[in-house]
């Protein structure tokens, strides 16, 4: 049968979510956790995720599927194989799907939050888990600049030299910017996510949010394409995968709201 | 002349405040660094702090007072004495204050945050930064309880044996209990508070919460002052020192929100 789990990680431990020849990918601890919990099942369970995410990256809700000839309670799967997982690496639910469910390809949508401290002293307390920039930044530029890029659009201007995607065209529902303290919250939620592609936007948007770039710069960049002219990569530690969307149809359980953002 | 710190850390890479003969206490870090600054000054400079916390205890907003014959510009302490601490450990303003101003003696009153995770499964990302409780809580029979200790009263119920104040009795202006998803931020201001005496505080609410005690066992507790009688003490994780309250006079910086709770 196959079975769904909703995965909370945090990244800063791990090489990314994809497996390592050195074991160090959160897949590999998840799989691992797996197969010992199972005790050596006749075939070892490898499990599809909804987003690879990078190094440094953290998840508060990614969703995995694995087929498996062994059935266990939902309360099982989650208690026995947290048992095996290192402590930032937590299963947080388990539910028993279609056998047309794909955590990757039934997924309709991703959101991610990028969380930036905005002070002129890097993160203590939140080191590892946000993104800090030093000059002062204005929320209301961000969101305007962030508001062009919602919409179908062609997204090279952010793309990863390394991008595997199939094509550059994504289709962003939602970029917002909120601001809480000294912490800037960025939302975004698209079909789908080129590489590096949010770290990319946030990046461009706060060199317009320190006045570095102009509206119209920022604008003429991205009409472009060109990722050589748009603004550096900003860092890993702030990045959460927050949400991934399916259809109804296969009940998986909402996320809880588990991060104070 | 005298020097006021303000200073943010994560305490789970320390063995909490106070100095240590193997180094490790985060007074320890912070002596060490301002004197690398200061170049080996004729006499090692060392700091009083307002709230001496305890392993796995964070700060957002310690405060230290130290005496120095050396004069650096504002900046320069910041800069340059963060350059020399661990990175979880930041120095966030740095002013010139009276000789009057004793950062312990002067201050009026403490506010703490205690932030708890209620979920059946623990913290991932948050792993050292919450405290985690697996049964459902009520917020609003905690809110009850904690308004019962609002006010000037014999706090020895929540009181640790190994205690060093002169008094039991102590003034809490203020106690919340506040939601936010999964997450509950409790919020303590006293003019003092005794050894463990928010833990042990947050332990009782819980009770309250969960329904093991009733609102007149826990104040039947409270008015008891026997420690023995009252709920366990609950993890340092979730524990941070947000606020030292001083008189205007001193022209101490206001804490800036560098959390996002």
């Amino acid at each position: 049968m196959r079975i769904a789990l909703g995965i909370e990680y945090n990244g800063a431990d791990f090489c990314g979510w994809q497996s390592q020849a050195s074991g160090c990918g959160i897949q590999d601890h998840v799989e691992s956790a797996l197969n010992t919990f199972l005790a050596a099942p006749s075939a070892p369970v490898s499990v599809v995720c909804a987003g690879r995410t990078d190094a440094g990256v953290h998840a508060s809700s990614q969703v995995v599927h694995f087929d498996s000839a062994i059935e266990r309670e939902e309360i099982s799967w989650v208690r026995g194989v947290n048992t095996y997982l290192p402590p930032s690496i937590r299963i947080l639910w388990a539910t028993p799907v279609d056998e047309e469910f794909h955590a990757r390809f039934s997924a309709r949508s991703r959101t991610y939050r990028y969380l930036l401290l905005n002070d002129r002293v890097d993160a203590g307390i939140m080191r590892g888990q946000v993104g800090c920039f030093h000059l002062p930044l204005s929320a209301a530029a961000m969101q305007q600049a962030a508001s062009v890029l919602i919409g179908q659009h062609d997204f090279s201007a952010y793309r990863a030299a390394e991008c595997q995607a199939r094509t550059p065209v994504k289709f962003l529902h939602e970029a917002r910017v909120e601001t809480n303290g000294q912490l800037f919250v960025f939302s975004f939620r698209a079909n789908a996510f080129l590489h590096h592609m949010i770290r990319n936007i946030v990046g461009s948007l706060v060199y317009v949010g320190a006045g570095r770039h102009s509206m119209d710069e920022f604008r003429r960049i991205f009409e472009s394409r060109n990722r050589a002219l748009a603004a550096p990569t900003f860092a890993a530690d702030g990045l959460y995968l927050t949400n991934i969307e399916y259809d109804e149809k296969f009940r998986l359980p909402v996320p809880r709201m588990r991060l104070p953002f």
